[in-house]
């Protein structure tokens, strides 16, 4: 039986471990410390692992968390890159967040120009990490790691948050979500589902299927995710003005819905093809069951805020079968 | 015979469509476009063109310069990343600067978060190039791109120089070009150099030799370079009080001047080990010819800023030879 909280102990010493193999000895070390300690919940580096575990082919031996694992240099990888992206974007040029997670933002606490340097830091660190690979996967991993965070990617995403594109429509506002959060889960998931093929073992068009069906199933994520997440924005009593303007589920509450159940069923569809995917499943359900929680508490203010009536009830039934932790 | 301004117009035109590639369909690629044209000098690229050219091996029939080699992905992603740290060195949080090779910095022309944003995207992107790279040292290349221009190469010379640890001694100084600017001349050097490699056919005696030389030449270049802008800052009538303050030549210029001997000892030695290395030999004339002549105008002025008299004098004694474009 696997202790999730165990694995996300493990996977936070070997980000330490990495972290402590890119900074130089120099005080600017703290900061790096400062951005990426004590970590969230470190659901990518969790993705990784898990589709790591379940995508392994019969008779490997490694052991997926070494720190010295391609799957481990991928997690580190991943977790410091998206701690960049959150550190730029508290920048006063960019959100001009004063807290994150409870702390004050690294700008905040530091200055500017330290978390702008920070950031690029940990931008160019976890290709530090990734050039350790050693799976024959490395190029494609790289290939598609730097596609997905880069120009077309995530930071098209963030182009199109910050210049209010993603609020001229409903599609636009999709649109970002896939670029600004799948793509990090979908480097997560496709990552580690590459650094598990035997280049010579395996057969070309099933490598394809699968590969293809776990980039869908980020996407999905990414999407559904960002949903669930601006619905439990409405958990509160009263909502920001800002939140009254660009909330999809005040301004597009149908096609917030249809899209929602769509993706969801897709993610279902997709983890039941490949034998359940016991591990990924073990992940969803942790990240849902917490997701459950917060609709449940806030359950009166949303169905308030919320255009129609009882609107929350096909989305209560998309948890069916997770239970409450 | 080479023509220089060819090769470089051919470097600029790999340029253009290597970042295309990597651009998506959207108004903001038009920003990661004013950043990079009209190129500068290129000298970077430049580098990595001629050290493919001098080291290649014998019965090599690729093409350097052509579109799609390994040389000019290398070359494209040096330059990408340059600018990328020059974007980001402008923004108000760090230098504050308004112009830029003559024109309007990128956060002047548009605004701080679309400077930082196609910053973040100048550094991403190159890595997307190099995993186009073909040669089996490409994980060499990347080990040796992310060390150099990550938390414990370039962006800690970023650091010292922002927190004026530059400033507190001779030393530091040193240590901070070797940081900030011979890194990425390293980068081009020995990434090239990697890129000529056989990995069955070279003596691997041979081959630690030759990288640590040309690790080595990057390290003086980056070292000797900079000193020599430091002094063309003193060839106008009047110098600011800035630079009255930090300039080498006025505060340490006896271990400037030894330090510059020194260093441009090394690029000669090193040159003429390996058979003049006549590529490179003209890149570096080039670059040294444009730096006489700017010293030769402002003698005067030079000479008055001084505390020593006729302190230019084995100075200029450096580019016997070099001839005046």
């Amino acid at each position: 039986m696997i202790d999730l909280k165990e694995i996300t102990s493990e996977l936070s010493v070997n980000l330490k471990r990495h972290l402590g193999q890119i900074l130089p000895h120099h005080a600017i070390s703290e900061i790096y410390e400062y951005a990426l300690f004590p970590t969230g919940k470190l659901f990518r580096p969790l993705l990784v692992y898990a589709i790591g575990r379940d995508f392994k082919r019969s008779g490997w031996q490694g052991n997926i968390i070494g720190p010295q694992s391609d799957f481990s240099y991928l997690a580190s990888a991943v977790e410091m890159h998206h701690a960049y992206t959150l550190i730029h974007d508290d920048l006063p040029a960019m959100d001009n967040d004063d807290y994150r997670r409870g702390k004050l933002t690294v700008h905040k606490k530091y200055n500017e120009w330290k978390a702008l340097l920070v950031g690029d830091g940990l931008c160019v660190g976890p290709f530090a990490l990734l050039s350790q690979i050693k799976s024959p996967a490395f190029p494609d991993v790289l290939k598609f790691f730097s596609w997905a965070l880069g120009p077309k990617g995530l930071i098209l995403g963030q182009v199109l948050d910050l210049s209010e594109e993603m609020n001229h429509s409903f599609v636009n506002l999709i649109t970002t979500h896939r670029l600004k959060t799948a793509r990090l889960i979908q480097t997560a998931i496709v990552g580690s589902y590459l650094l598990t093929l035997d280049e010579k073992k395996d057969d070309r068009k099933q490598k394809y299927r699968e590969c293809r069906d776990l980039y869908k199933l980020g996407d999905a994520m990414g999407v559904s995710f960002q949903l669930l997440d601006d619905l439990t924005e409405l958990a509160e009593l009263k909502i920001t003005e800002r939140e009254q303007k660009i909330n999809p589920w005040l301004r597009h509450s149908d096609e917030a819905l249809q899209t929602l159940l769509h993706y969801m069923q897709i993610i279902k569809k997709i983890t039941s093809t490949y034998n359940g995917m016991p591990t990924f499943s073990l992940v969803l359900d942790d990240y849902l069951s917490k997701i459950k929680k917060i609709l449940n508490e806030g359950s009166v203010n949303i169905e308030r805020h919320l255009p129609k009536k009882e609107a929350l009830v096909p989305i209560m039934g998309l948890f069916d079968g997770i239970h409450q932790r």
